[in-house]
């Protein structure tokens, strides 16, 4: 701010902003510097988080913190240091590791935010989606869209971990959010390998006439890794025999849809998996938004704003909006991506700037 | 007409008529109960054509008739009989039985006419869709949408025939139909079991990162009789166990869509596949646009206007607008249907009347 | 089509043949030349209606032609001379002049063909839509979607005469139309200045919350020549500042829409008006579609595949889809224009070709 | 939340929850409850601005603030007694009064929050948007969407103020904001009456050819108080002659819309007028979402959460989201409204609840 146009300090202006303070208002032009940078400025820092350490934290707590109604859910987000108070890993988006010990239940509830949750490693748990029963495996994406009740329980010996991805940030900020409570229980507790949504809507290009109504989200409730993986593979497969299908060189991904739409799977949250071939770099971009990545497989390294983290399996990082960033694939490298794209897309605030054109 | 309305016979009335004709006019007054009737008053009329008489009739083209560039395709048009003298099913579609003898090609060409294939029995041929072989086996729907280069080939020693479905007479009417040329020959005569389209596009709920601008027509190039069948078998499961899954009970169908938007084929036909288990008999219905079934396996019947016409694998009747029609199964009944309804649709003449409702 | 790939006449193709016409099929290689032409060929042809015949004819069937129930309107169609029997200007649309006696009522009747009225001179004609009384004057655009109920009266002791445009043909040849009489009186003969959809609705960018459900057609009963007039002059004195605001130099031009939308005002019919300075000429195009213009105001010409025909005032002339065409202005050149533009747009059918670029 | 879930003490979990800390990590079981309300539970909280406090001290600032580069305008922001150290009115809107003296200029911006203005009293200043001069009077509604270049300047030799309504807070939270400077005067000092915006754009029902491309935002920059209050008025004439036309009895209200598509003026505000009979109030009603109204004229009262609030000219009220309100006319009552709606329904976050029926 040029300090030229501010007022000169006088009891006059005491008063007038002692008024200000009594009535509830704010002058702008002491903050508008502030409130309205010239490109985003985010107060949300890139950060790493380590699997090595998630992992080790998640089992701790299955040891000493019970699951049950009240606390709901055995979860541990991750705060953006730069966020200060708010378990926030950007200013929309909720990230967490879940931990459910053996035979444990996660009670059932509902609430307008926005869930997912997808499998880094494991198996054995199924979470009931409004009734239907959806099993959990290693490299699953897995969907919970607003006002649908939900549980999961642990059908084994043995504990599983995975992330949650929602809008909780956002839901908070902007006053949206409902929340119900539903059975203390699962509602049903059987473990069929494919939940009815699948049956239903997982065949490709075909759509039920009986779900001849466009929903808001997504009513598939698993995308199984067999698929994810056998769709990355054609596309760099098609790539090799010449023909266009990868989205840059050496760099295959999809994005989960909505098969109503072939939209984003839910209002508020876009998902996708990228795989790069060993070796491969992407170009370095800037985006309006934030995006949290969890690798999947391999190793490489992200470079944010020109510092290079390596990173690998199970490893999480968020980028604020704004801030730039590109991959670089020591092996074959896998990652799932989790954004708030829809958001800025849907107020057309996006914006996208590519900083080099290596690949 | 009521012809009270109607002007008196005199010289006058009759020079007013002369003066009409020497200016290219005609009164309203005269033709109104004909132009525009209380409801659709179809000059097509509905009909069914056996497949044990198209397919010999077929099989005999293939000995006389040569398949190549003017002729363009051996394909034999259903002409409904209450259309005079065009080759149309109905105003709007076209159908035709096309046959392939042993190592024919039909060479390739381009066209603004939407075209899809279907196949109830055999298998050996390729469809070449813009440079991509697509494998045509019994039970596939396959598509052609418009001004994409095609031509077929028939890799072994035995003949095949299917059907094909387009817009040609809505295209004529119409006066918006292109056509170009291509290759004499297929441009690739590779056989493999999947298109590249399928590789790319057929992961349910999966878009590839590559194609995220939404598509006219479906990407997809065949759509395959196993994840058909898959998708029927488990409605009907579903069904049994107590799940909303069919249309009605016993009636299980789906739709086949452009997974870019969840929505038809190709912007002016509409494709689905219907199962009926035996016994079943939907309810009596009439429809504003023009409807075609083709039997795939089993026996059944369907009533038009209270008429019953036994119908079996392989036979195709037509129902025009408004006409009444029901399916009554007698043993498991599989029918691919495809119909005018995106044009009905889109330009909201879309009107439907449930006859009765004993399904 | 190249007669090389024709089958040699034999007895054997002689009983194929038979075997064809027996059981209504016909062969595509006999006929594809003719059904899939190179680029369209209509059978409709370019052709030009004056007004100094149309009007005196109208006027003698109001003197010899009753008007009512059964009738239902004195209107004279306009039939393009290559449609033979048919009463269409085009393949698509419907073009009459209707002539209204003093103090006569046409009666009120409803159907699902979207209809409109455009007054090229006088006044005192109300037409009835829903109950809603709607003054008809000249230089109005006058909506009746499909099916609203609507009659006529005139309340003056002169008669009155105007342009109906509807989408009759169209919807015969798909057989989409219900008709259904209704009063044989008009239910409201008030003669207000404004019908109430204009009062509820033609206030720039103000939407009532009371309609925020959005309408397939315009909710306007009215599109006032005051407005019209108003915003193309606005157009051209914005040009004359140096702003952009016209389609080409010298050439103003506005489309009415449905302001629920800002779409078309009926998902069948287009519906613009063009001004063109003294001396300007359109660049010559070639469109997917039929069109229609009547000109309002001034005298030009119309050049239609390189044939010049001069137009004035009430002149009448049709396009057909793919007819090379430019206008040319002597004075100040006024035209409304009519088209089946939604229906090729929302079947995706619709292309531009510009043969050169004058303007 | 149930204590029973939670965790016991012990240094084990100490050690846990030190790990957390360490690791930016920060458990849900704790927080749940804060974070996911059962219904949403703002922290803004209702709220009455006077228009007697805000003038004077907008003028009081007048004299003592000067306005340029650097503070760029006099506004003085409305800050929700809830939201502590923020200038929000709510958690997504920024609303302001803003004071321009005679002859002052506020220098050319431009930034990517969305803003507008409304003007309760007065004349005389004009805003140039992107080198399009927009006359500023009472009642008028002036659009400056997203990334538009805007500058005001005050022609006359008495002072001005009016209200500013932007998504500051929205864009602030979730780091989508971009800022420009521009000129440091306006780019153009003449004073029409009407803005080219206006001129193009303001014709009911009308739509230029040369704006066929929909706009993200309207297009049109001044919405005149002279339609305003004659679309409301005709509502209430319409209801009067028994016609429907109002929202609910003696309930007259327009949406300002962007004319290229019928939606909302921009991507993140709503804004409307309501207009009550003296001696009406509406039904009491929950929305998600916040939302702010300025009494343009007449006296009445606001119910919030059940405490009555009278209010009159000038006067400013929020209601944070799911916050019960109503209002109650004493005069004829008329009101400005804005909020963050669009937001709530492109995110599929709108929830409404209407609690009682009296109107």
């Amino acid at each position: 701010m040029d300090d030229a146009t501010q007022p000169e300090d006088s009891p006059a202006l005491r008063e007038l902003y002692a008024g200000f303070e009594a009535n509830h208002l704010k002058p702008l032009w002491t903050q508008i510097g502030n409130l309205m940078p010239r490109h985003p400025h985010p107060r949300a820092v890139a950060h790493v988080w380590k699997w090595s350490t998630l992992y080790p934290l998640a089992k701790s707590s299955g040891d000493l913190v019970p699951v049950g109604r009240g606390g709901e859910r055995r979860a541990i987000g991750l705060a953006n240091p730069g966020l200060g108070g708010n378990t926030y890993i950007s200013p929309t988006m909720w990230c967490a590791i879940q931990y459910l010990g053996p035979r444990e239940t996660a009670p059932e509830h509902r609430h307008s935010q926005n869930a997912f949750r997808f499998v880094v490693e494991g198996e054995g748990v199924w979470t009931v989606v409004n009734g239907d029963p959806v099993r959990m495996s290693r490299g699953d994406f897995l969907l919970t869209p607003g006002w649908n009740f939900h549980g999961h329980h642990n059908d084994t010996d043995h504990p599983m971990a995975w992330i949650d991805g929602l809008d909780i940030p956002f839901s908070f900020q902007n006053d949206v959010g409902f929340f119900e409570y539903g059975s203390d229980r699962v509602t049903d507790y059987s473990t069929p390998n494919l939940s009815r949504s699948e049956r239903l809507w997982c065949h490709p290009g075909l759509r039920p006439l009986s779900g001849l109504q466009n929903t808001v989200s997504s009513p598939i409730g698993a995308y199984r890794w067999e698929h994810t993986d056998n769709a990355l593979n054609q596309q760099l497969l098609l790539e090799e025999e010449g023909h266009p299908a990868t989205v840059a060189q050496g760099h295959a991904a999809i994005r989960y849809v909505n098969p109503t739409t072939g939209g984003d799977v839910m209002p508020t949250i876009r998902a996708e998996f990228h795989r790069l071939r060993a070796g491969v770099e992407t170009v370095t971009r800037r985006e309006v938004g934030s995006t949290v990545f969890q690798v999947f497989e391999g190793k490489g390294a992200v470079v944010l704003e020109g510092t290079t983290h390596k990173v690998e399996k199970g490893d999480i990082f968020v980028i604020p909006s704004w801030v730039s960033w590109s991959l670089q694939a020591e092996t074959t490298f896998d990652l799932f991506r989790f954004s708030d794209a829809p958001i800025m897309e849907r107020l057309n605030f996006d914006r996208l700037k590519i900083e080099d054109d290596r690949q």
